[in-house]
């Protein structure tokens, strides 16, 4: 992958760079800045990197996850170049309004935002960690054992593991490149995928026993009296919406989680074809084409029929003659 | 990987073959049959490929999978030469008894078992696929499209998919040739992962609710009356012993299938260092280390007890001094 090179030769004219990825952090977020970071300090810049949500505790087997701060208290930001990953607006990272001395993207995002003084911005990429390693590349900088640990795991999360349609025969190489250099495939699955407490799994359990399926969609959903009941909390519900995808008859899993009396976080997953980011974007959401979001003021059952209905629109084939 | 000698010399001059694989075959038992056919008749070999159960529904996607006879009826064994592919002893295939010209064995499975003229058994390799493609190689033959297919599955199903603990670098670069060479990674996942009945998915969630913790060991059951309540199957109960690994506290999982009054077959699942292949042993059954099972007549409860007494007694630490 070409890296810009107005972006290489800014990072290696500066010296202090500020890294910020987006809220509610993922794999390829907090690995892509953790490695960005640790190759800018080889070449002996001051990096800092921040994400408001801090790490979920089961990203906490990365290497250097110790090190993202929660807040910009005592730093002067002005003084710091933005390098903003896997997200392009300072919104998406809860940064709005901060200002900084300059500021770069660097993304696999669809976006129609023009944030960034430098953007790369590369929407067919499966992952920003394979950008990051073609920049940690660029800058000569050699792969140690913890990035190449970061990086894979980028890549696992936003790959399914390689399940996904952006598993290219380029993905699957840079995954070996990694665990030549380092990364063990099993022990990150492991860390990414076994490490459920109990009071989750029961919280899934109860979730798949409210399944229901209409017109293709899988309805599940979770309310504030499971969490009480099980233990588990919102954050435990990461992912539920992936589960009925195993069901062929399934083109979309919706999972409702309830965040007030009658106000849902929606969050649906798609399989083949079917692009979920403009169905999301229509309520006021987004995404990624198989993974996107938005939030509806409904009762439960109005919400579903909202997106039933939507979604049957969108199915449908256009009979006017072409 | 080296191919042996009197193996490849077996294959270039002989004409007859007779690939046969194991019972109840799974992605690498059909993928390497039917790649090893291809390519000793792109040589211009006779191939017959035979699996006594034949191909499961979800496993026909695989390229040939229709040529998988089930019947030896009116093939002269006795002028073929015998490969077996998966498996290492005439019982595991179904074939005991019946003669054959030669036979050689290739394989990924520790055995004390003596079978074969030609013996290949590798128990450090991920799959037979992958010793498979270093025949291929070693025969000269191209790897096409459907042969990169029926590879990819081969190795994805025996890796889950490249999390468990066989998964190398070199599993993961074949992967990335295999993809180069026409294998497509999201449709082979979609195919192996994403096609359940709705039917299986009910029988899931009921397997799921029976879940019992103990001791580290997770325990659940699947009835006959649930065959019937949810119109499911138990071969629909494949790999239902892998979802309580995804919690943390588990060590093995304990899968109870109901086949007759008092009568269960047990599949175990284990994280980590645990091996359940030698306490499978202990009840009369077998498998790999992580994957093992057996047949057990008792009450469900006293048949849960007997692995949670025994699998207790593996787990402790001995106290003697050393």
């Amino acid at each position: 992958m070409k890296v810009p090179p107005d972006l290489l030769a800014f990072l290696i004219a500066q010296n202090n760079f500020f890294i910020a990825t987006h809220l509610n952090p993922e794999g390829d977020a907090l690995g892509s800045s953790l490695v960005l970071a640790a190759a800018l300090e080889t070449l002996g810049k001051k990096v800092v990197v921040f994400d408001r949500d801090g790490v979920p505790e089961f990203y906490r087997f990365l290497p250097g996850h110790e090190r993202i701060i929660r807040s910009i208290d005592g730093i002067e930001t002005s003084s710091f170049n933005l390098l903003l990953l896997d997200c392009n607006t300072p919104e998406r990272a809860g940064i709005e309004g901060i200002a900084f001395r300059f500021s770069a993207v660097i993304d696999h995002h669809e976006t129609e935002s023009d944030f960034g003084g430098i953007r790369w911005i590369e929407p067919h990429v499966a992952a920003t960690g394979l950008m990051v390693l073609s920049l940690v590349d660029a800058l000569g900088v050699p792969v140690t054992r913890d990035m190449a640990t970061n990086l894979y795991t980028a890549i696992a999360i936003d790959t399914g593991t390689f399940r996904f349609g952006n598993t290219s025969a380029e993905v699957l190489r840079t995954a070996a490149r990694l665990a030549d250099a380092g990364a063990e495939p099993a022990a990150i699955s492991a860390s990414l995928y076994e490490t459920w407490s109990e009071a989750r799994f029961h919280l899934l359990r109860m979730a798949l026993q409210t399944l229901e399926i209409r017109d293709g969609i899988a309805f599940t959903f979770v309310t504030r009296e499971m969490y009480r009941a099980t233990g588990a909390g919102p954050e435990d519900t990461e992912n539920f919406s992936s589960f009925p995808r195993i069901v062929r008859t399934i083109l979309v899993s919706a999972f409702f989680r309830e965040i007030d009396d009658d106000y849902w976080k929606v969050s649906l997953r798609s399989k083949g074809g079917l692009n979920v980011a403009a169905l999301a974007a229509s309520f006021g959401g987004g995404g990624h084409k198989n993974a996107a979001g938005y939030f509806v003021r409904a009762p439960l059952d109005a919400a579903k029929e909202m997106l039933r209905e939507k979604l049957s629109a969108h199915l449908r084939v256009p009979e006017v003659p072409r």
